[in-house]
């Protein structure tokens, strides 16, 4: 496998040359006080040199090891329990979290960027550190002053580790149906009771306590999703003094042997009259919940990025060492007794088919951070068009990135041959780890679902409105020779967006159905288009540059070739989607 | 996992309502002798009964347990043993085997739905009789008749297996660079000595002898492709009164770790002046090889089409068990908390996908074994016309079938949601044996190349100009009304196939590249404009009767979901294979 190297070039190039990051901080008050291109540079740089060098050498051991669960413990895989100390105590759990109570509070344009990082070093070890910061999110913005006071700075130092506790056997999308009871007590606090499975990180040896967030019902709840609350469960009690106290009614039943992401401990947790605080309203849990889903949903789509990004560096790494077989065009290496691999026109198109979508998803996942921190940070229309196009988009991340970085590891490995399959070169790990990303977090269709209903029907559009409006005004501000070949098809697919829009829509009217059976094409539709738009920024900060740097060279032939051969993919699935719900329905159930 | 349902009804469908393959056996002497419908149907469900009682049941161990290796001997997993004599002893190693040294002589057709039963049941089992069975189809056809004698009847029975060694270290698609060597000993054998990787069966536990089929070159040999042999070499030396003699110079050095396939051993075999025997001319090795690697080509793509059945019967199952959400369209279970996930249109979409996918590819997998075999048994045009088709289309069915069959199994992973990715419920098993498909016996690049190569531009595109008239006669045959629905897109998507091939042929005159560059996608055009075809011829078959037999009727709805949702994605390929190869040569490689 080659060495992890992060780009860091091309990550520069996006927050200042693309998005004018800077300006962004540089307007807003409370970043000002935070962040200028120097600290981010430095956190940057520092980051890399953390995940190449700490980090991803504990990962391909940690896949031949794993987690091990015995009698309730679960230890983690060889390296873990130093890279968590290194990288706790160098303040990066707390990255993104609140300066109040300990947090750096850095924007998310950089902490997507870490996330990127951390994740591409290894996976499964991003996961302690994500799931920490995504429970760290929804306490700091529901919980009450003094849980947060009690919580959050250990949080954010990485002294305590954070998880999520939702799905349930028989409940997983559907929330609703949790059986998890929580019970008052006279003192203000509840006892929770129940079981949940796939707990990331639900159980580990990296932090001397574990703060969950559980989804539970009181006995008198609503039913359905409006019956659900959120508490904070520890693993163990925290005295009024911070120290830590007894041991709460939380235990680790088992972990999953899973396809990947091996040292990740994925837990069944029993909560068994465990003492838990309510965070937020009662029955308003989902919404605190969403706090951290959707943190962690673009995360999850980081994680398809990185996953992506480290399959290239395989696969390039390996094209360009390996000789098989003779250019078509004549020898090009007559000395060797075979032409390097990268002669060979399918070789070139796979390679650069991951560089395209890799390079336009991290534009992307650049653009949706800083629409979540224009939400967060910016005032009046600024920060409501933040506010919407984040909504907007969170499904988009979480849904396509993961699709295209699944299709990046397959692909790498298929660069790789046989020597792809084989566990030993590493690449393997990357398409089993690549896979979770697809399922967890929501599965890639529950986000299509939500895009196209929540997030676009339930308001007719307004939202995708105004990112259509978005690229539109692009589209009339560069009407320019030079921008001729990248406009020209970004205002065809933007159009042709517009009008399956409004034709699902419309259809939908008469039968809702046409949402759910066009939903997963739509998604695709939307990622493509809107990574045609991230082409055409990317070119256009190039352009200039181009003729005497290689960066921007290849920016723009790689651009060039997003518009030639990846692009076209919309064509497919804009006739599917508008295909019409009746062939799926038409065809009952005992016919499949 | 859902217990493993051979699709009989559908394979009987094939064979006489839409291939008419009873009367092929009829026309052919030697096919009359052997097989009438009768008997392979007799043959079909006593097939289906040891893959799903026998075969079936040690998959999943076979899995978690794997092959070991201890000081160059190979264990099986558990099971396997017994269920390798079950099914030697029955007598299907050699089903498709040369009558005349004790193989049943099955056609292809059966003997093609043999490998999608064995390979369902568990793909890592069939590759031990697949290899025994394709290194027994070169030595019947290159053999002298005294190997055929000392070695054929052993290898039909299953007593003596196979294996087929090509790769080595730093050779595997280019074999014109292998150094395996052979020298010629006075009694007419030769003494091999090299190195090969990746051998599957190269060493086990199951039979008494293993017949390896190992390319090397003599050491005056012409260099490159045009100086390769091929040579029989024993494990077991074998005496004239056919008894076992010495150990002769083969040993197994390591075994692989793979993704998958764990119970298959993947052997790194050392050949030490091994005694071996010329098969064929020599110098001609590479194009005995051919006749088993297009052999197993076949059948690689077959377990594709395995991998995918398997994956939609699983999700299926669990789809109708899973309830989670309320239908779109308002409930659909009142009684229970949730409706089935079958509700979905996103659910429906992934199993009609994969129900079309399937369905499709075992058909154009019957369609490609007439062709074969009309090519052994058929006189005149309709032999020739065999031959040509065969080989158009062996590249077609080795890397189309096997996309689609990760396809298959990634959307039944993701049905499956979160228990898709634990081990427990065997359906990751599925994904990660299938992967192997697309990458060994030449990778899905490598047959593409193969295809727009070796199979269309080499001979200007006769072979597939006699596929595009076949389709032209059908569509002239079918002018009414009932058939329209499938013709007129089908009718479309032939002639704009015809179109794309005309455009690639004559760009790579000027530029040979442009065919590296379009190969992958043009191949996929190729499929989906093939499986038009074989839905319509199935759809055909199907409407008369649809209307009072649901099997008809649900074959005439999948149809129709074809051409509306799976067809269109021939468009996006087609504009990226005629994209042009500037897109992917003008990119230095230093920018990549």
């Amino acid at each position: 496998m080659a060495d992890y190297r992060v780009q860091l070039r091309d990550m520069s190039f996006l927050l200042y040359e693309v998005f004018q990051a800077e300006k962004m901080w540089a307007q807003s008050p409370m970043l000002a006080e935070q962040i200028d291109v120097q600290t981010a540079d430095a956190i940057l740089q520092e980051c890399a040199k953390i995940g190449e060098q700490v980090i991803a050498p504990i990962a391909r051991e940690g896949d031949e090891v794993g987690v091990s669960w015995h009698n309730g413990e679960v230890s983690t895989a060889p390296g873990y329990k130093d890279a968590w100390s290194t990288y706790a105590e160098g303040g990066w759990v707390g990255l993104g979290g609140d300066p109040d109570f300990g947090g750096m509070g850095m924007p998310k344009m950089l902490t997507a960027l870490q996330e990127e990082i951390v994740c591409g070093a290894d996976m499964s070890f991003s996961l302690y550190p994500g799931l920490t910061a995504g429970a760290a999110l929804s306490l700091a913005k529901h919980g009450s002053e003094q849980l947060k006071q009690q919580y959050l700075p250990n949080m954010y130092s990485g002294e305590w580790a954070g998880s999520m506790c939702l799905t349930e056997a028989h409940s997983g999308t559907d929330l609703g149906m949790i059986r998890t009871k929580a019970v008052a007590n006279t003192n203000g606090s509840y006892n929770v009771s129940g079981g949940k499975i796939f707990i990331t990180g639900g159980e580990q040896d990296l932090s001397d306590n574990i703060i969950h967030l559980v989804l539970a019902k009181l006995p008198d709840a609503p039913a359905g999703s409006a019956g659900i609350s959120l508490f904070l469960v520890p693993k163990y009690k925290v005295n009024t003094d911070g120290s830590l106290g007894d041991k709460n009614g939380v235990s680790c039943g088992s972990i999953e042997h899973k396809m990947g992401i091996h040292a990740s401990a994925t837990c069944v947790m029993n909560f068994d009259e465990a003492e838990g605080y309510l965070v937020g309203e009662l029955n308003k849990g989902l919404a605190c919940m969403f706090t951290m889903m959707n943190f962690e949903r673009i995360g999850v789509g980081i994680q398809g990025l990185s996953c992506g990004v480290r399959s290239y560096q395989n696969a390039l790494e390996y094209a360009q060492d390996r000789i098989q077989g003779r250019s078509l065009t004549g020898t090009k290496s007559p000395k060797l007794a075979a032409d390097s691999i990268m002669v060979h026109g399918d070789v070139r198109r796979m390679l650069l088919t991951m560089k395209a979508l890799n390079e336009g998803n991290r534009a992307l996942a650049l653009y949706i951070s800083k629409q979540l921190d224009l939400s967060t940070y910016a005032e009046g229309e600024a920060q409501q068009k933040g506010t919407k196009l984040t909504a907007l988009m969170t499904p988009l991340a979480k849904a396509f990135f993961t699709d295209i970085g699944l299709e990046c590891a397959i692909a790498g490995q298929q660069v790789l041959g046989g020597h792809g399959y084989i566990r030993e070169w590493g690449q393997e790990q990357l398409v089993r780890d690549a896979r979770i990303t697809q399922i967890y977090e929501g599965t890639n269709g529950v986000q299509a679902m939500d895009l196209i209903g929540r997030k676009l029907a339930a308001n007719k559009g307004e939202y995708m409105k105004i990112f259509a409006e978005e690229i539109n005004e692009f589209i009339a501000a560069n009407q320019t020779a030079e921008m001729a070949e990248f406009i020209t098809p970004l205002t065809q697919a933007a159009a042709d967006f517009e009008k399956l829009t409004i034709t699902i829509l419309t259809a939908a009217v008469k039968n809702p159905d046409e949402l759910g059976s066009a939903a997963c094409d739509y998604l695709h539709v939307f990622g493509y288009t809107a990574l045609a738009y991230m082409w055409a920024k990317m070119a256009k900060a190039s352009l200039v540059k181009a003729p005497d740097d290689d960066f921007y060279q290849a920016k723009l032939l790689t651009a060039r070739f997003y518009f030639a051969r990846i692009l076209p993919r919309r064509l497919s699935l804009s006739a599917s989607a508008s295909s019409g719900a009746e062939h799926l329905f038409n065809i009952n159930d005992q016919l499949f």
